[in-house]
């Protein structure tokens, strides 16, 4: 059936798996992706949206590798937002909502598009393996399929059950089959496995919603997009709407804990501490008597609507008569009822770097398997096993990304090094170097590595080096040019910052916290330099950005050098955590649990963060 | 969780549960569809194709009667064929190509946008019935949904089984689950079940294959369409190639023969015998060796290929093998293999000729279930269903098309007296009254009826009054209007015909075998009424139809007629059908099998068509 080897095949073909198929694709391996269901490919299996804090960063980055989540979300978006705009530019994160089956068909096109992209369809039911290097894939008829490396992308396949009120039943997302036989293989070579837990709201009919009674949620009045590249900017955008649950709301939830397999024990795994279902929220958080639902249209024409925050596995007729107490959901019809899902992964301390298994060579893991939630941490994680299996089977150098460099560096090393006994999801938070890690800079940190290895094109690269050229022309102009006092003057008056006696350079007042490139362009000089050299709003936000933050770039790195320094610090025993209100919960919760010994072993545990290590070094008098 | 009852609750969203819901909604019903995924409505589970040989006159009927399939068809084509056009307009049949997304995409968004449809996504696993009616639903969730009526179209469902050669798992299509639960139900209740089984063939990537060594099959140099409403004519198509299997590939095939499910009695259940298998077709037809396949585009952009003419449950590696050696497959790469599914159906003679199950009162049966094969037969099924559902919960009459008025008549009508022991499928033989049942008079016998009952809308029936009243006006005007020689003697030479010494109607030499509208228009008296009365090339078409088959038509009446009083002729015992090979192979098989006592009895067996009874008829003397 096959005849010949193919140097990758990639299991799954969700975001994780599409991106590893692109990846090793377009580096020049011989790629197959099998999938149960060639119809499914690049299906959003939850929430109609991509990006969002620190996940935003994420498909930047995964752009500027040369990965296409950026472009298939450009073309399939209803709605842009740029979300924390008056934040520091290092919290501004790109989000859009999308049209659900227009994103699957943009995903599938792309990889069609791919010439050494083939497909076949079926589930895997095992691995080859020889002298501890996978050899390929055995499907469920039996049919074996040779390749130099596998990248395993599940999902929430493995083993999936499906969770609705007292009722449970096998499946890997509603309407489809579990997949089985991997983990069981797995686990007889030696691999931990474990189960965790995610969970999906109820879809409805729009038709059955009262708008009237909701907040409306705009996009932006000027949308912006993911890819570096030319992709359309959206010209019309469909509106998302905002309302809320209340204590009514609550209490009709609460008449079904009894029924939810959340609180019966049923259900032993944890779920996403940051995307919790409706009724975790309610126990968790037990003083408030409302929570924010978002109402989500799942594309530009179809009725269908994601109400998200109101994620639930509590019985169908639980979930139907609380819903009905929402403003606005008063007479609401349901398409489905949400559930949760419990699946396997693999603890990510089995990983190298590279995303390879420790124990099996050439085996790859990415996405769900590895225990993180979300379609962007799959994806970065795809797109990385994927460039990883092709460096590796041509006896190439890995390719690994610092903390320094990217979100998807931080968030490797931290499954690596910290593992994850819950669904991991990026925030900035888990950022060191989060003023380096920006949205708008994704190019510039990752094109040039990524052209290096052969996956990011020319062309690519030359948007990239013009922006780059422009940008740093613009700032040195900023740097070299002189002002006189008289036309720097009234700008200053009018943000009511202090007057200058004296010329000095524009970097210098630029610097100051009131002015913006905005200020800055009512200068002939800057005015006529912008025109001049033709710079577009892109250069004139990046240039703004390096100006304005170059202090805060260099604070940032003397922190990280310090924290290396004093990691060794001994935390004393029977260390009161209660009494740090500015530590996270997350983290009050789990270093009362662990009680570690030094910081150090504190700053290796999964939810502990690097603000969470600043405000122990803190009160430690460090 | 579903408060109020709903009128009509349809199960199943293929092609005639989208018909059945759009139906019974659009005629005021509040109508529920319940499917398995809600991302899957209006699937084209085989061949990416509507209509063909009396098939496309189905369509054309669904849309005249107020049916989407038309409208969803025509605006996802990709090519259109009128088939048969060198025969007589009975034999006329459209075809179009389609692309599969778009299609699936296009039934959802017509569903969504009628009002009166709700939809939930489940699987439903049993009815509610109460003293002999069905008084709703109950889904795997143990859901209760009430309703005053149930349309079951669940397709290849239920305890849908898929076997590969050796293998054989439990699925509804590929890479979906089975139903189960609702046969056991009805078989407890008394209806008899049996199994039935289809096939479907590989899924290639276009990309692996050599076009250049194939036939190509292009669309028709101006097409037409499906619906008699404003929908978009195709102004681009993808072409369709034709290539031929060989001796070689017979003998690879015949190499799995003995690993074959057809062949060793693993499957015993019967498929469809005009869309055979390769393997049925090599074993049938042992003395050709070779068979047309057809080469179908999946749609606009995708590279997936249908290669229609392959079905094949045979072992996959035998599927390759065999499919390497045709003509332009020489480098085929799989998108996933051919296989055979079985299935539950229920024998439709336990139906009433409005759909409704005799044994339980307010449920109906449309497609598949009843045993049919083919995607225009369970369109048609599932409005006829639809809209009896609707009329029987309002205290209605049943709305009953004749085996004169329409071929959906035909069907419903053999299906529920002759039933069917193998898939059945549509044929113009099958139909006594062809002549009558065009594909381009399709609104003029049934627009009117349609909207009698309050399905077809007021806007539908003013454009086929429309055409009526100018096609008529012109019949009359030929009827009326003479010519003179000197006028028509040039035209009639130019066709070889024998030239007239006097005047005479013009309806009299339009009449003649080689005289077209064409050639009609060619007079200066026609060519002006035309211009004058702005008669489009529909109305030209109708009125040609019109005047040069109303001598068919009354011929064929008489014959029917004759049918009638012959029917009770006995066959003598012994009777050696194997001489009469102007019967159809299928008829001699059926008639030696079941020695039929009397021409009637004979006419009964699904099977013998009238064309059969006529060859008995005159061998018999009569």
């Amino acid at each position: 059936m096959f005849e010949k080897e193919y140097d990758v095949i990639v299991v799954g073909g969700g975001h994780a798996g599409a991106e590893a198929t692109a990846a090793a694709a377009n580096m020049g391996s011989k790629t197959l992706l099998v999938t149960m269901n060639l119809q499914t490919i690049g299906q959003m299996s939850c929430n109609p949206a991509m990006g969002g804090i620190a996940k935003g960063q994420i498909v930047r980055e995964i752009d500027a590798l040369g990965g296409y989540s950026g472009i298939v979300t450009d073309k399939s978006a209803i709605q842009f937002k740029m979300l924390n705009k008056s934040k520091g530019p290092a919290m501004w994160s790109p989000r859009a909502q999308n049209d659900r089956m227009r994103f699957a068909e943009e995903w599938r096109m792309a990889l069609e598009n791919t010439p050494n992209a083939d497909f076949y369809q079926e589930m895997v039911s095992g691995l080859l393996v020889e002298n501890n290097k996978v050899v390929g894939v055995r499907t469920s008829l039996g049919i074996d399929i040779r390749s130099k490396a596998v990248v395993l992308t599940n999902g929430t396949f493995l083993n999936g059950l499906i969770h609705i009120g007292e009722k449970q039943f096998g499946g890997g997302r509603a309407g489809e089959k579990a997949a089985t036989g991997i983990t069981e293989q797995l686990v007889d070579i030696g691999f931990d496995s474990g189960r965790m837990k995610t969970g999906t709201p109820p879809r409805v009919d729009g038709r059955s919603l009262d708008y009237s009674k909701m907040i409306i949620q705009p996009g932006d009045a000027v949308p912006e997009k993911f890819s570096y590249l030319d992709t359309p900017k959206l010209t019309e955008q469909r509106d998302c709407h905002m309302t809320h649950t209340s204590a009514l709301v609550h209490d009709l939830l609460r008449e079904g804990f009894d029924r939810s397999p959340m609180f019966n024990g049923r259900i032993k795994s944890i779920g996403p501490r940051y995307c919790p279902s409706i009724e975790d929220k309610i126990n968790r958080f037990a003083d408030k008597d409302s929570h924010q639902i978002f109402v989500e249209p799942e594309g530009w024409n179809t009725v269908e609507v994601y109400v998200n925050g109101f994620s639930t596995s509590l019985p169908e007729d639980i979930q139907y008569n609380a819903l009905k107490s929402v403003k606005g959901f008063e007479y609401v019809k349901f398409f489905r009822p949400g559930y949760a899902i419990e699946y396997d992964y693999f603890p990510p301390t089995q990983l190298k770097h590279t995303l390879e298994t420790k124990l099996v060579d050439n085996l790859y893991f990415a996405g769900q398997i590895n225990g993180t939630t979300g379609y962007e941490e799959a994806a970065s994680q795809g797109l990385m096993a994927g460039i990883n299996a092709h460096l590796k089977i041509s006896d190439k150098e890995p390719f690994i990304l610092n903390r320094d460099e990217a979100y998807i560096g931080v968030l490797i090393d931290d499954l690596i090094t910290k593992g994850t006994e819950e669904p991991y999801r990026m925030f900035t938070s888990r950022a060191e170097y989060r003023t380096l890690l920006r949205q708008d800079n994704a190019d510039l940190r990752l094109t040039p590595r990524s052209y290096e290895i052969g996956l990011a094109k020319p062309e690519r690269l030359q948007v990239m080096e013009e922006k780059e050229a422009k940008s740093n022309a613009f700032i040195e102009f900023f740097r070299k040019t002189s002002f006189v006092p008289d036309e720097i003057n009234p700008i200053l008056e009018s943000v009511n910052s202090a007057t200058v006696k004296q010329g000095d350079k524009l970097f210098k007042v630029f610097s100051r916290p009131k002015m913006t490139m905005d200020h800055m362009l009512q200068l002939d000089s800057v005015s006529n330099f912008v025109s001049e050299n033709n710079l577009d709003s892109e250069i004139l936000e990046q240039a703004e950005i390096q100006v304005k933050y170059s202090g805060y770039i260099a604070k940032e790195k003397l922190n990280a050098d310090k924290l290396q320094r004093l990691e060794n610090i001994k935390i004393p025993e029977n260390f009161d955590y209660s009494k740090l209100k500015s530590l996270s919960y997350e983290a009050r919760e789990k270093l009362e649990e662990i009680k570690p010994v030094t910081i150090s072993q504190a700053s290796r545990i999964s939810g502990v963060s690097p603000s969470d290590i600043s405000v122990l070094l803190v009160f430690l008098g460090r």
